[in-house]
């Protein structure tokens, strides 16, 4: 029912945000992600979203469409409220939150608090091809561990006899953090001899 | 409780508009209909429905009162929610609704997402005196067919020795686009029978 | 929550009226005596109360606070709700049904829509003492009935050996206009010996 | 969802104000506290707390910060609703109750309306260690009757060979309104055998 609020921010705490509309202060509750990006005095409008119960009723609000968009992602996710959620937000960006559902790092999700490692798992499942690859965003040594392993595969591959370019395509189709790279091999010969 | 809300068009998609009333952007879910009369930008008023569930709270508007009204009728319905209604009223405008609706067309009706031929002759069988047969907009094939068969029903009530006004009068008593005009003359003849 | 709502009257209708706040046309359910006090295009106050169910919300609303308090008395009897309250203030002023409550008048109480009998008379037995007799009005011939009745009690009583001071009193404690003149003759000699 | 209310005080009384804002007349639940600061006519910033039920939705408020908090804490104790809470806070200041509450005077807090002596005892069993010591402030005679006591302690340990700060910390740490010196020297001697 609100799509946005548009006010005064009056506080930002790590995990809300008070915004004045008219002379309501509206509570609504956030990330650090989001709280950070806010200044108190000046106008902000912030994306929100209406969680009612039999007896609460709370405002969700961020200050993008992308990280509102996440934080619906993951309170479709079943044994994700919007607390965890927006707890999940103020650990990571959403970009770089994408990056570790497509790239099946339910340990990194996992440090996010409330999260355990069955939630983080069930998040990638339910949600892996919700995420826009386009918009997921590695961190640095992501990219550098993420390529070592990548090139040993992709080695391997070539060293059983498979071109560069199947060997990239298998293993970026595998691509899965948590694994070692000989699971990768295994697991790229697998998907190439499906 | 909300009769209408009137502020900034902000966002007109297909099935949502965006509007911005002192600083809060109020989503109104809408129809294609509504949609697309209004402009960003501009100042208007939708009429709202307002629809309340234990944990959830959405408004349902449309440009005038008459799609309103029409919404209120569909959800009356049993088996048609609010979402549904909307994608009813994104496939026919009221008035044409309305047509089908008085002219038993339940084969036009399921044509709407959501809508099975139970549905539609629910729709029927609930509706059909509550529709105000002046509001009603006919399109022209249907008048055409309509027409055609209508004529062959009162030339048949003629020449069985009624009066060309009994035989009018009896073939709009009966009209029933889902019907075969040997249907009609006798559903005629037991009206006039009656 | 809401205890009144000023703003531009934009309709006014037998049973609501809509008043404009700030952009937003709220719907509030009413009685004709308030429709009829207000002036489409002027700005007004109708004193509220908010009616929260699982699945509706809805805003009654009326022109002054006498109204709004009897409209409060009258929901907290057991079977009255809200509808059939102002369908009461469509028939009777406060003041008028306040007499007709004192004085036990069931009979003209159930002449409001939705009424019968039995709750009109548990609206006297749970209302009575919760009336307070400086603010009712009692119609024209009910005076004239009621007095007519009156004096003939008092004659009655004096006529038996009590003080006029004695009659007068008898007669005010046990007046119901639902009673014939013998009856209440009874009732106030009952009242004496007590 | 709302943190505070600011708009123009309409009305003031012991257990609520009407602060009109934007035309909507908002009803909120105080004490007579926080009523008995404002002025009608003024505008004033009222922190709130919505209090949303299946079929009631209620905003209380407080003028300061301090007292809503007070209030919170108060309806986070099982059995105690907003209203006994506003009750509560109708009768001490959240600082006069909050020294109550770390002296353990059950006895001064079931002072306060709708509260019995096993509710008071279970709100300082539940918030003894959230009250904030620095903020608390105790009534003279309190003062008076504590001293008095806290120096007979301290005598007594001291003549037992305790050092005065040993003492004072030992009556300090075991204070309580409603034990007599004998039974908090006892209490002490535990309290430094420990």
């Amino acid at each position: 029912m609100f799509e946005y609020m548009k006010g005064m921010i009056v506080e930002a705490q790590i995990d809300k945000i008070i915004v004045e509309v008219n002379g309501i202060g509206y509570r609504i509750n956030s990330s650090i992600n989001s709280a950070s990006q806010v200044k108190i005095g000046q106008v902000s409008t912030l994306f929100t979203h209406f969680v009612l119960r039999e007896d609460e009723a709370h405002l969700y609000g961020f200050v993008d469409k992308e990280e509102l968009a996440m934080f619906k992602k993951l309170i479709s996710v079943s044994k994700i409220g919007p607390k965890v959620a927006a707890g999940i937000l103020s650990t990571y960006t959403p970009q770089r939150l994408g990056a570790y559902i497509v790239s099946n790092d339910a340990q990194a999700i996992a440090k996010s608090p409330g999260v355990g490692k069955k939630t983080a798992e069930r998040m990638i499942l339910e949600l892996k091809d919700k995420i826009d690859d386009s918009q997921v965003e590695y961190d640095q040594n992501f990219f550098n561990h993420e390529n070592k392993n990548n090139n040993e595969v992709v080695d391997a591959l070539m060293a059983l006899g498979y071109t560069k370019h199947e060997g990239e395509q298998a293993a970026s189709a595998v691509r899965d953090t948590s694994l070692s790279t000989e699971e990768m091999i295994r697991k790229a010969l697998n998907w190439l001899a499906r």
